[in-house]
């Protein structure tokens, strides 16, 4: 695996934690995008300081205003990328942003289950479909018939916890609400891939791995990963993604994990 | 595979299609429950006609009202079930209410996404809180360590079009808000069997089949199946459940399926 070559790439929730990392090693590689649109709910507001920071050193690096419970919000942020990226389109949409806790069969409400999907899951629903054109222009622009994050992809941030089959972690929280969601993300993305496919797009669904973030909380586990570990080698496995591997969930080392 | 054994039920949908043969079935049983609770948004409306006339029948068969989308309505639900039931708690919860369309990923809207999720999956989470206290009952009252659809079960209604593993009938539609809501209530199931385990409660998923009803419409295809089939393989399926086979997916003739 080599190292990715992307022209243009949006992360949503980029001001911090995996979204962050994503866009300062997307930053630092040997041949960083052209546009690197980061997607955050409150660019000029504190939290997203340290994305103020880059911005500052990067001229390539363009922070959207996003909130991927808001339609309106989508549509505006789809906009103003179409009119940076002029006739070239996105080559690679990072569904990153995402909401969780962990609440039990016994205390989760009907609130917690339905925000969590509109965050997790519906959100990235809305801007693959804002973005849908964009990533079309993409690939209708890039040479060969093949699949690639280079050419066009949807790469929607799940986690190993969405598993039916496996139940990761359980023994650390029944996280009902989360785990439905991302159950749902992982059968989003399987239907992208298999509508997508023809407009030469690549879907894939991640697990970042168990990372050290705010998110994800202090539980001490010998499975956790780093910020830098977990970014470096998604972008790794992003890069050497084909045909093949459309319509499949992946870890952070790119072992397919099972639904 | 005998006949199903069980004092007493609760159906949700229980007015017409899938639901409402459940009922017919399980009030024909050779040994009848003591109690089918037939729960349906409207009992006294036209479209509950049928469950009317059986309950002109049937002394056994109790219709109550229930919008699976209202936490309120659920709560007098399980009030009401549980002042009849007196001491001897509820067997057996199929939650069967849903409903579909037939959406693409170009037209799906958050609406349609949010209301899919709270009947197909918040719905069936909140109906298994609320009658969790009589299902616990009925599992201390019941002889034996085992698991069983006699001694205490949720069965939840979800569908092969809930794997994302095999996208069943894709070719017809793509359903995406079905798909999603129903991926994370096999994603529910899973996590009822492993929470509800020392209570003595089974907890599966079921794919009725592709039903020939109301909402499973005349599209032609060989695989498709009667109400009446489709019921009778559940019930025997239901009666041989165990131990082993909490937290399974499995289609009307007792087959497993991926997730």
């Amino acid at each position: 695996m080599g190292e990715l070559r992307v022209r243009s790439v949006l992360v949503t929730g980029a001001n911090r934690g995996i979204g962050l990392g994503l866009v300062q090693h997307l930053l630092g590689l040997p041949n960083p995008p052209e546009w690197v649109f980061a997607a955050c709910r409150d660019p000029k507001g504190q939290r997203a300081q340290e994305l103020q920071n880059l911005a500052s050193k990067h001229p390539n690096l363009v922070i959207v205003p996003l909130e991927v419970t808001d339609p309106a919000s989508i549509k505006a942020a789809a906009a103003s990328v179409g009119e940076r990226l002029k006739d070239s389109g996105l080559n690679l949409l990072i569904n990153n942003a995402g909401i969780g806790n962990n609440s039990s069969l016994d205390n989760v409400t009907p609130e917690d289950l339905a925000q969590m999907y509109a965050t997790n899951t519906i959100g990235p629903l809305l801007l693959s479909q804002a973005f849908l054109p964009l990533l079309k222009k993409a690939a209708q622009g890039s040479p060969g018939s093949g699949l690639s994050c280079s050419k066009a992809a949807i790469i929607n941030m799940s986690s190993y916890a969405g598993s039916i089959q496996d139940i990761y972690v359980w023994e650390y929280g029944q996280a009902i609400s989360y785990r439905c969601s991302k159950a749902a993300l992982n059968m989003l993305t399987k239907c992208q891939s298999l509508a997508y496919r023809e407009h030469g797009i690549l879907c894939a669904a991640f697990h970042p791995g168990w990372v050290i973030t705010d998110m994800g909380g202090t539980i001490e586990d010998k499975t956790r990963v780093t910020v830098d570990v977990s970014v470096r080698g998604m972008l790794k496995v992003m890069s050497s993604l084909s045909e093949k591997d459309t319509g499949t969930f992946l870890d952070w080392e790119g072992k397919v994990l099972p639904w």
